[in-house]
């Protein structure tokens, strides 16, 4: 793409309440813009971070048998009532086509989900089944003041499990835990991510979050350093400061994100809406469901929280908008042909605008792609292009005919 | 994938309110559900077919030089009170984080776009820009008795262009044009789809819809046969009843359904936002827009209202949500290597269920697929497989060795 047409700019106009650090490096590199408190609008950048984000949690959950389906974002309020949430959820944001209030826009799908399963789920024969979503959910947050960390509005990857009994539904939650271990690696979040024992409610123990290490954070977590794991500030007095995996009661406090978490919800939800199951046996059982989450503008924020400099974002490779960075320092012809080369096997910002080389470079640096690339005089001189990780300082000369095969190695 | 395993099924449970044949056959065949009045869910089956409109609605717009952006729906209130439409916008849903209602649930997106592009377009060097998304929209309809054709809650393909002069605007509005009919063409609506006059606002004499015929329609329009275009019934009088292309008066009256709309807006929404920009004379004006809208799940409903027959849905290739249904009769270790390899080239859904024939030819037919491939004893004594069209009544016997190349001149 040619930055020149690209719709979003940089910007140094950053609004007064906006102090995340997440928001206001995504505003000035022109992925997001503030349209209230709690709400953005995704750019052209910005939404290819999101979707490859999207993309590589729908592999991992496609892999554990995941069925993609689409739930709507308004909910009857007589479905939550049955679940005793209509004036018990935090946020719940209620509204009516009319005067009257009977409608709740969706912070999660429960109540639909599984008033929905009910219509195909008969017997043992119809279990284990695994769906989610990628979708919009709404939270009337009081603070919103994390910028991506804390939206009012946001999509979610929202996955709910049935199960015929307690020990497949383990099974599969354990299976969920390595997919979201898997997920995290390929975003470069695995090294600052803990499993994160949580309360589990009425059913089990424990719940899971997985827990991003940040200052930014508006959680704290309490670290064994031994198992590689942590407790979160719910159950830490319950657990007496000790690791619940050793026992370790040396644990260190930190601030943490919740990017991901996974819950056994048991029959919580199956018993309100009759949802059951003929056994082996002909005995008819209530179902046991899980239910597993990440939202995704969250983890775009905690990725820029982590991946930063003075300068601006380091996205990793998985995840930036494009591979490359190509800039022309009044070499246009010759950029025009290397982009159209390059555009053959890679996703490239081309940046051909009219610009200095230190606005162009501080731009570039501030967008954050993993490498850049400069077509100029001295670079042509020197036998070819100018290559450069955005996390290094040194840059290397790349001969013509090697240009292809060294970004390819660098990039895959 | 194995129908098996499928989470949806097919069902013959239709609520009594549901009078939509469109809605009746998609809820029968396991394609959506019904979660409230206008209100539907998307199944494994119905999202596989609306992502593949999605791909065709992109690749188009795309290729027009469209720009993917996400809007949130949230919106707040001064931004509609700009436009004057906070207290005029018929089916406004209004809501609030608490209990003032002091936000709106986007029906469309024009008072956020022009806002937002304001931060970025500043002189005729910046325009134009055409940017869309794949977004969610609220409508406060009173009537939603249409199943897909008219919900309260869907996703819409919205384009907003940005033009220096009205010119330059006329040009890319032919362009969305061509590429609504390309758009049209694909889903096999093209025969029945009318480029239809309707009225054009302040700005300019017309605007245009596209109708696509179908008895279900809620709409009227008036057919001129000789120039194949439309009147729509809100101009026709102003027209005389005459074609605004050719003058003829012999206008057809059919019923049809809106599929897609483009609208030259002119200034309605930059002059409330004071989006402008300086022209090449140094002048200040104001910027000139366009928007173009494609409701998804209505386009999936005129498909289904239109490629029907008694016996279920008669999906256009394109849009099918798998590439054939392979059938096994108590042949299943056969079939299991028939779906391996079909599996490689094809999407297939494999119906592996212990049912009689007679009923899986039945759920086959009211899915829909485009192809059906019967593993049985008696095609195997025949030499091969049972291969039969959805639209056709005779079936082929296809050789082992011909099948791949078959069914990919038939798919493809």
């Amino acid at each position: 793409m040619k930055q020149s047409l690209l719709f979003a700019k940089t910007t140094r106009e950053i609004t007064h309440d906006e102090i995340s650090l997440n928001a206001q490096l995504l505003i000035r590199a022109g992925f997001i813009s503030k349209i209230m408190a709690g709400v953005y609008a995704l750019s052209p950048l910005g939404l290819k971070v999101l979707k490859k984000i999207e993309d590589i949690i729908r592999s991992e959950i496609n892999a554990i048998g995941g069925q993609e389906v689409l739930m709507p974002a308004l909910q009857p309020q007589t479905n939550w009532e049955k679940t005793k949430r209509w004036n018990t959820y935090d946020g719940l944001i209620k509204l009516g086509l009319n005067e009257e209030k009977n409608l709740v826009l969706g912070p999660t799908h429960e109540e639909i989900i599984a008033p929905w399963a009910k219509k195909f789920i008969f017997s043992y024969q119809d279990l284990p089944r695994y769906v989610y979503q990628f979708q919009n959910k709404f939270r009337g947050e009081k603070r919103a003041k994390s910028g991506l960390l804390r939206g009012r509005e946001f999509i979610m990857k929202d996955l709910y499990s049935f199960h015929e009994s307690e020990k497949d539904l383990d099974q599969y939650y354990d299976k969920v835990a390595e997919a979201y271990i898997r997920i995290f690696r390929k975003m470069g979040l695995e090294e600052k991510t803990y499993f994160t024992y949580a309360s589990g409610g009425t059913f089990s123990q424990y719940s899971h979050e997985f827990q991003t290490l940040t200052p930014a954070g508006e959680d704290i977590i309490y670290i064994c350093d031994k198992c590689r794991v942590a407790v979160n500030r719910e159950i830490i007095e319950d657990q007496k400061h000790r690791c619940p995996k050793c026992g370790n009661q040396e644990l260190r406090e930190e601030k943490a994100v919740e990017t991901g978490n996974i819950f056994k919800l048991g029959t919580n939800y199956s018993r309100p809406f009759d949802l059951n199951f003929v056994n082996q046996k002909g005995i008819k059982k209530p179902v046991i469901m899980g239910c597993y989450g990440i939202g995704l503008q969250r983890l775009m924020g905690t990725i820029v929280e982590i991946y930063n400099d003075e300068r601006g974002i380091l996205w990793p490779k998985k995840v930036a908008p494009f591979d490359l960075h190509l800039i022309s320092l009044n070499k246009n012809q010759e950029t025009e042909k290397t982009y159209a080369t390059l555009s053959q096997e890679f996703d490239v910002l081309y940046d051909d605008r009219d610009l200095s080389i230190g606005e162009k470079l501080a731009e570039a640096d501030l967008i954050g792609l993993p490498l850049r690339l400069i077509v100029s005089d001295r670079s042509l001189e020197a036998g070819g292009y100018e290559l450069k990780k955005r996390e290094e300082k040194e840059s290397q000369i790349i001969g013509v005919e090697d240009l292809m095969e060294t970004i390819g190695k660098i990039i895959r």
